[in-house]
């Protein structure tokens, strides 16, 4: 069975997934890096940042770690949405923009880009994106057709993975509440009253200070 | 040094600090107990209800009953909101209403009451309730010469937390994160952008699935 899987969603103690103001030098807007501090130092970002063979073994193996390691595990395919994907407001203007991850993106798979405003089918290095107009539902089943019997990551931003909770569609959702207050962004939890009711929730907290929501979503 | 001390202020992961329809029936509106459930089966809390005699040693004392447990220590008086104290709005109909606790509150204090709308002292038990209109500063100011050298303790609700915390008068402050939804209410971190520079924090999960923050003001 395919899962749809959620990781990493790092949001500010107040709520906030990115920050007010996103542009291209600031893809978090005024939250800068302040959400992914506690990522950088993993073994598993080091590694990824592609300096592997200068720093063997480097980066650390904590509970941080060990759930940003799961991330990519047995996964086909990422829906993300459009402002993920770029800082782009309505139609676009020209195709240049290819992603924040130039031309060698982490994903590997294919990647649909939710977007109102469709685009040609994008390859930049082992990753296609694949710009769609459709509902959450719709989406999943589309992923569903590429995931070649794989899960599915849901990579956000919070607008999107708020429409996938919102239609029950995720099974499994680790987000990470980073001690800051941003005071200003967009939030994760609106519109989610009630939500653990459909979840089991294991709650770790890390030395770095963040701490890790595990919610299963229970048998059906 | 008297210090301003805020301890066990439950918020919902979402950021409520209560829910949405106060009134005499429900203190916490549609939030009902759920915020203050991880306390209730605390040593600190049995005793408190009054069955210790029936109960001798009963209650949890794991990681919740020691933080419940530093509510009471060396505190000389408390302040707190008018709708911590009940459920009405604006001028008071009459003066019947005592407050939530029954004839033997659990303060044993002065209890300075903010409000726009004084009234006279009034005793019940142990503690004194003072109805004042101050701002924060004069509200500190008047609960530091009733301390009688011991802290203040800063009882809630969210509005009269954040107006401390928003004058920097906050020395301690000890927040409970439940891991629920609760979609409406009011909010403790509205307006705090940054709240995080002026403390240092540190994180405990529970295994009753609550996260204890403690924000302990830098020296200045
Ligand atoms: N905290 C984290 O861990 C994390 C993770 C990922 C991203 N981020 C950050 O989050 C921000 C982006 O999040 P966001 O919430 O602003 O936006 P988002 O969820 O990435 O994208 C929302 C946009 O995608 C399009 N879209 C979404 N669902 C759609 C659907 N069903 N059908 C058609 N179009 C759909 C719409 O754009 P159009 O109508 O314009 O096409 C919508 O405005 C960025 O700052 C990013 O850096 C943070
Ligand atoms: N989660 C927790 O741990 C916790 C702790 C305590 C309480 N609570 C809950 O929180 C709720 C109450 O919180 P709340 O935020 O709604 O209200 P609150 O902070 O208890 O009281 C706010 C009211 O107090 C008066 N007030 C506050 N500051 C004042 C000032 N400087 N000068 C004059 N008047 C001032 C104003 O009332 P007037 O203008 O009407 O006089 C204001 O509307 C209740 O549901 C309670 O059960 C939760």
């Amino acid at each position: 069975m395919t899962k749809l899987r959620v990781h990493n969603l790092a949001v500010s103690l107040d709520g906030f997934a990115t920050g007010e103001g996103q542009s291209f030098e600031t893809p978090f807007g005024h939250a800068q890096h302040r959400l992914m501090q506690w990522f950088f130092p993993t073994r598993t970002f080091v590694s990824m940042s592609g300096h592997e063979d200068e720093a063997v073994g480097a980066g650390t193996r904590g509970v941080d770690d060990a759930f940003a390691a799961a991330t990519g595990d047995r996964i086909g395919v990422e829906i993300m949405g459009r402002r993920k994907f770029g800082p782009q407001l309505g139609p676009w203007e020209d195709e240049s923009w290819r992603g924040w991850w130039g031309e060698e993106p982490p994903f590997h798979t294919p990647v649909v880009v939710l977007t109102h405003h469709e685009r040609p089918d994008l390859v930049v290095g082992e990753t296609t994106f694949l710009f769609r107009d459709l509902s959450a539902v719709d989406a999943l089943s589309f992923a569903t057709s590429l995931a070649d019997g794989l899960d599915i990551r849901l990579g956000g931003g919070p607008t999107t993975v708020r429409q996938f909770l919102e239609a029950d569609l995720v099974d499994h959702l680790h987000v990470v509440v980073v001690p800051i207050l941003l005071g200003r962004g967009v939030r994760l939890w609106d519109g989610l009253e009630g939500l653990e009711e459909r979840f089991t929730v294991e709650v770790t907290a890390s030395p770095s200070g963040v701490v890790h929501y595990v919610f299963a979503r229970k048998p059906q």
